[in-house]
């Protein structure tokens, strides 16, 4: 990992800012612009690196992040062992190939998409779930929600970073987590939540990749907005 | 809600960008800062009101989230009737005594904390997760962990670009999720997930309140950083 403590050449650095910072219409133009270009990428620049002062900035963003009661409970676990990246690349392709089996009639056209960069990205991280320590505030009804959240709020902020520092980022999911816990020697109670791709790409998708391969059509955000109660899912409004 | 087909006069408006947007050190510094000056806030301005064309941009923030196999799963039900948001209110009151109960030993000090906003704030949003669509892509593993991952990235994204229009955002989890459900006419199988406290604040808090407050300290990034498998967690690295 990169030295979060003592960070010698940061590079870029950004002091802690007065959290009362008022943001300018052009500032809130740049903001959205990262929100409107961040995609979920499969393809990777092959042979590319991350430098480590990009990767800590984009860690520390990631540990911006808000959680229940303040458990923090997201670890990330940089993978750089090539055995370990090799391992986890086979697991991946296995479950790629169960998916593909339990899709059935559409097992051809989910084959012929291009879904993980597992072996080409420039950086590899398993996001895990901490084991739970107990915390009661704000979680007593939802505990395990809750957790869960947190860590993904966290990797929201990563993904949106990285999209910043011109990086692309995939979430894989497809993997057993019982097999990425052991690899890792997770402790019981902890959980990994996602495996995440990272590094340079020769383009980013102009459109999310399941609308431009045809996969599946894209809702409009008047689709999920209802006042007051729920109103019905079935067509587009 | 606003209006997202027809916008009429939304201010500020961003068309969508080219997905191959470089963003500059300049650009990233204002990114970041949205990132870092983010709370989860519990206090709000009395009497404010927000513009329908800031909720609806914040809103189509949240829509650009990223979601497993475009499942879209993420429902945002805005509360307008006094009545609905009152009921919230005192269902949430309740939930915030059964917590401070199961707290025992810090029940006092639980009990002084202001934990939530919603008779305060000028948007009371409920987001809820869609009922299952039978999306089998990336999630065969792990189909409820990825569905509710899927809406907390729209809930961060909102989190962000609601910090961004220099507004507040709180997360309460201090509810029942059934009586929720029922509440807002959920059909089976959607589950609320937040309610969001949103609205101008008075000042942001400086640091996280809990922190602030001496509730709790904050771990440093250096603690959530392993390199190839897990490392200890039990002392600050």
């Amino acid at each position: 990992m990169p030295d979060t403590t003592t960070a010698g050449d940061p590079g870029e650095t950004h002091a802690l800012p007065d959290a009362q910072v008022f943001f300018t219409p052009e500032e809130r133009q740049t903001f959205y612009r990262v929100i409107e270009a961040r995609r979920d990428m499969r393809h990777f620049l092959p042979g590319s690196v991350v430098e480590p002062a990009v990767l800590q900035r984009i860690l520390q963003a990631a540990h911006c992040a808000p959680s229940v009661g303040l458990m923090q409970p997201w670890r990330y676990i940089r993978i750089v062992d090539p055995g370990v990246r090799e391992h986890i690349a086979r697991w991946v392709e296995q479950e790629r190939q169960a998916t593909a089996d339990a899709l059935s009639d559409r097992k051809d056209a989910f084959l012929r998409l291009k879904v993980e960069g597992v072996r080409e990205c420039a950086e590899l991280f398993v996001v895990a779930m901490a084991p739970d320590d107990g915390t009661v505030f704000g979680r007593r009804t939802l505990p395990q929600d809750t957790a869960l959240g947190s860590v993904v709020c966290s990797i929201q902020n990563f993904w949106l970073a990285a999209r910043a520092e011109n990086l692309g980022v995939g979430w894989v999911s497809l993997f057993d987590p019982q097999q990425i816990a052991g690899l890792l020697g997770m402790p019981a109670g902890a959980r990994p939540v996602a495996i995440l791709c990272v590094g340079p790409v020769e383009v980013f998708y102009e459109k999310p990749m399941l609308v431009k391969e045809g996969w599946r059509q894209a809702k409009g955000v008047g689709h999920v907005c209802f006042t007051d109660r729920w109103e019905s899912d079935d067509a587009e409004k």
